[in-house]
């Protein structure tokens, strides 16, 4: 998503794990879904996924985000596709229920609307070819769970326009993916060529009894899959290379290639016992679980895997960095901007997600100071100790902080912190923060000490005069406010004789 | 490892890539290592591999790790192989220089000592055949970077014996991987038989100009990679297949098979225009990266995939929190424990990983935090307040925090908790943590005032008795020792007369 979200309206026809996937993640990101499907289990499909989805935004970024889109389904076609952005159809795999699907869907869509297949392996020339207007379709190849893998192959046919895949990136990039333009056409795309190679020697290998499903998906999941996570397989192969680089690397794997050791050439024979084995072997592996216990486990799994690559500001992590830096873009383009002079400074929003959430069933406390920290951080940045001045040099360091919990915070509540400078001469800053949940209850404050430090000695020193200079300003409002309650208290001392300061 | 933890000695003959990463995995767990490779690059090679290692185990786990092993260059196989328990074989890939190294090392090594090859795709019958001892010899085959990545394909011989299995797959436990035996040998195992049908697609797609080596590495990271980081081929399948089930999906994708999409059947043609294209496409990509920055971004990405799915305890997260587990074990198995009559108790060992660190480049002030609290939940733990208590809906809430810094903490400084129990009767409990560094300096001190509650009624509540007793001899003792410095502070109100109590 851009700072200058295009809310949109999009229609959806067809909702199998794939259909109900993307109506998940345009909802998700504010998105107004029509949606047509004739089986009987579509909404309760629909239902399904959108809890899981909502599980999972909950969980995958604390930044507040944007009002969910609304899903209305419909009784045909002609209803679902009017006034919509974008169309996506995501039908059975045959060309001629997709090439019938679109020829009513262009009979009532309006000229300007994008339409685009999930086909994961049918051509866009062919799918695009008795269309009246071939040039606005293309295919949106997407991966399950949709609303949260962030690929989306997109690949033109002979008749797609320029103007309709450049659109097409954009839309994607609103809605938190990453989409990856395949320039040349070919039955399957990419990235399913590569499963499908896997898939097949995976057939294989167990048909052969070399290993069982579990044991195949244990080498996948505790070695390469743990690579490719991060890096694909040319860059893996590149770091394996070492120094001497990637023509080294070709130049060693080369001869291999000459005596391959896999079955690829044979496709295994595709009977009932094949289907028996791994199924039975499948059931045993994990059918101690049901379907919806491994999606939330594999929803949960992704989104650690995000947040983690998120530390590193790399490839699915920085797509989510990047998508979080847009919705905070939003919220402040929403929301009154900073004013030195104002009563309090709003300091922090935040959404409580899961992983906040201790043994007792509430946020951690330790996730509180997280919250204070990150408000202590965005006042800094008000003052004006923002990166480039830490960069020369200059930060504050807290010495002191008293917190009190007044009230328990649970998963997905909204909270937000207003900061109170209490006092900022010299070296010294004194904050007060206030922090609230929706429904304006104060659910628990935190008062700081910070020095400011040059990060060189790292001991006391001056700040900047523009520092000073904003502190007196803000100081000048702040000081008329009235003293937040529980200010410099101090924990409650059983035996007050027997103590004594420092 | 597991906690009666069995110091070794072993050999490592050879040390590229893969001998290199066997040496880092066993001295970052306190195995002594010898070493022989006559190759003039060796020693550097091993050098820059133990300081990635070194690096990443300092960020992959905040518990204080046993003590190093010790790496020592022999002059001949002879030297490295006497007196170890385990012979680890890194040499290039053939059969007659593998099967030559044997015979000599059979030749010197104690009679009980395992001998194992790190081949990727050799099989293990051929290897042996020459040997005297053939039952002691098997494949141990790992993932680059080997300490990290927990996956060790075991193979054995038609010669190898069952103890040797099992004293194998003892072994790397103990070292913290995750050892898969493959019960029926072929060539190349299971592993590389799927990389290899990655990587001769993958050559296809590139040959045929489909994609670029970047494209095709952001489909595998941004997609699939994803997924095969915790659940595998089969799993995740089983999941798409949604509540039909696996034998649903298969019959689904049965026929695919029948008119396959990729080119696997042929094998491209390896030739100096392919290396050529795939070469330079992966320094558009990748050039701007050296090969050691590419390790460490790697290195740290795996870390953080790893710590994220320590959080869902699933798969290699699974794997590294019982490693976790274990150094824990062995760490409390080596220090006193915990006496309730003792001055002040320790609730706290740990070790500060880099990802704890900000901008101004120390510990950050909300890890204070998480350690003060790990270091109340082991109090609790002490009192009888333990995931059972909770369980039956029992559990003290903080409601209070005082933090004092007093000096400056950096990654990879060992940090201990000291608590003393300032007073404890009724449903309060009044801790006080002061945090040392291994210099004996403290670094800052966490006062706590907590409430017993009734997780039901989320309310204030009388703990049990035994709570109140062990709460009554810690504080026989700890109330004659003298109150902590800062006990009872509060920070400094630059206008007390205008501040209030509530």
């Amino acid at each position: 998503m851009n700072s200058s979200l295009n809310l949109l309206n999009i229609a959806c026809i067809g909702c199998g794990v794939i259909g109900a996937g993307w109506i998940a993640r345009f909802i998700e990101n504010g998105v107004n879904v029509s949606i047509f499907d004739p089986g009987p289990k579509a909404e309760l499909n629909v239902k399904r996924t959108l809890e899981n989805a909502e599980t999972a935004y909950a969980n995958l970024t604390s930044i507040p985000r944007i009002k969910k889109g609304t899903i209305s389904f419909k009784k045909s076609i002609n209803e679902a596709v009017k006034n919509v952005d974008l169309i996506i159809e995501s039908v059975p795999e045959r060309v001629d229920i997709k090439q019938k699907v679109y020829s009513e869907i262009e009979q009532y869509c309006d000229k300007s609307t994008l339409i685009t297949s999930s086909t994961s392996g049918i051509m866009p020339s062919e799918l695009q070819k008795n269309l009246k207007s071939p040039d606005r379709f293309y295919v949106g190849h997407p991966f399950n769970p949709v609303y949260l893998l962030p690929l989306v192959e997109i690949v033109g046919g002979r008749n797609t326009s320029k103007a309709t895949i450049s659109r097409a990136k954009s839309i994607y990039k609103q809605i938190g993916m990453h989409p990856v333009h395949i320039k040349k056409e070919i039955d399957a795309f990419v990235a399913d060529r590569l499963l499908e190679a896997i898939w097949r020697e995976s057939l294989w290998l167990i048909k052969d009894g070399i290993c069982t499903t579990a044991e195949l998906d244990d080498i996948v999941r505790f070695g390469f899959g743990l690579r490719y996570a991060q890096m694909g397989v040319f860059d893996t192969y590149r770091v394996a290379g070492g120094d001497a680089g990637m023509r080294h690397f070709m130049a060693q794997f080369g001869p291999c290639l000459k005596w391959p050791w896999t079955k690829l050439m044979n496709v295994p024979e595709f009977n009932a016992e094949l289907v028996e084995l791994i199924s039975s072997q499948s059931d045993e592996q994990s059918g101690h679980l049901n379907i919806r216990e491994m999606e939330r486990l594999r929803d949960s799994n992704l989104i650690e895997i995000l947040k983690g690559l998120k530390k590193n500001n790399w490839g699915a992590g920085k797509n989510l960095r990047d998508y979080e830096a847009s919705l905070k873009a939003f919220n402040d383009k929403n929301t009154s901007t900073t004013n030195m002079e104002s009563n309090t400074i709003k300091t922090l929003k935040t959404r409580v997600p899961s992983d906040w959430v201790d043994y007792n069933g509430h946020m951690n406390e330790a996730r509180y100071l997280d919250c204070f920290c990150e408000a202590t951080d965005q006042f800094m940045k008000i003052i004006g100790c923002d990166a480039d001045y830490v960069k020369k040099g200059g930060s504050y360091f807290t010495v002191e902080t008293h917190i009190r919990h007044m009230a328990e915070t649970k998963i997905g509540e909204s909270l937000s912190i207003e900061t109170q400078l209490i006092s900022g001469t010299g070296k010294k800053m004194h904050l007060f923060h206030t922090m609230r949940n929706s429904s304006n209850v104060i659910t628990a404050t935190g008062e700081h000490m910070l020095i400011h430090v040059s990060l060189k000695t790292r001991s006391a020193s001056e700040p900047s005069s523009n520092i000073l200079k904003n502190l007196s300003t803000i100081f000048n409002r702040h000081s008329k406010l009235p003293w937040p309650k529980g200010l410099g208290n101090a924990i409650n001392n059983p035996k007050p004789d027997q103590s004594f300061k420092e």
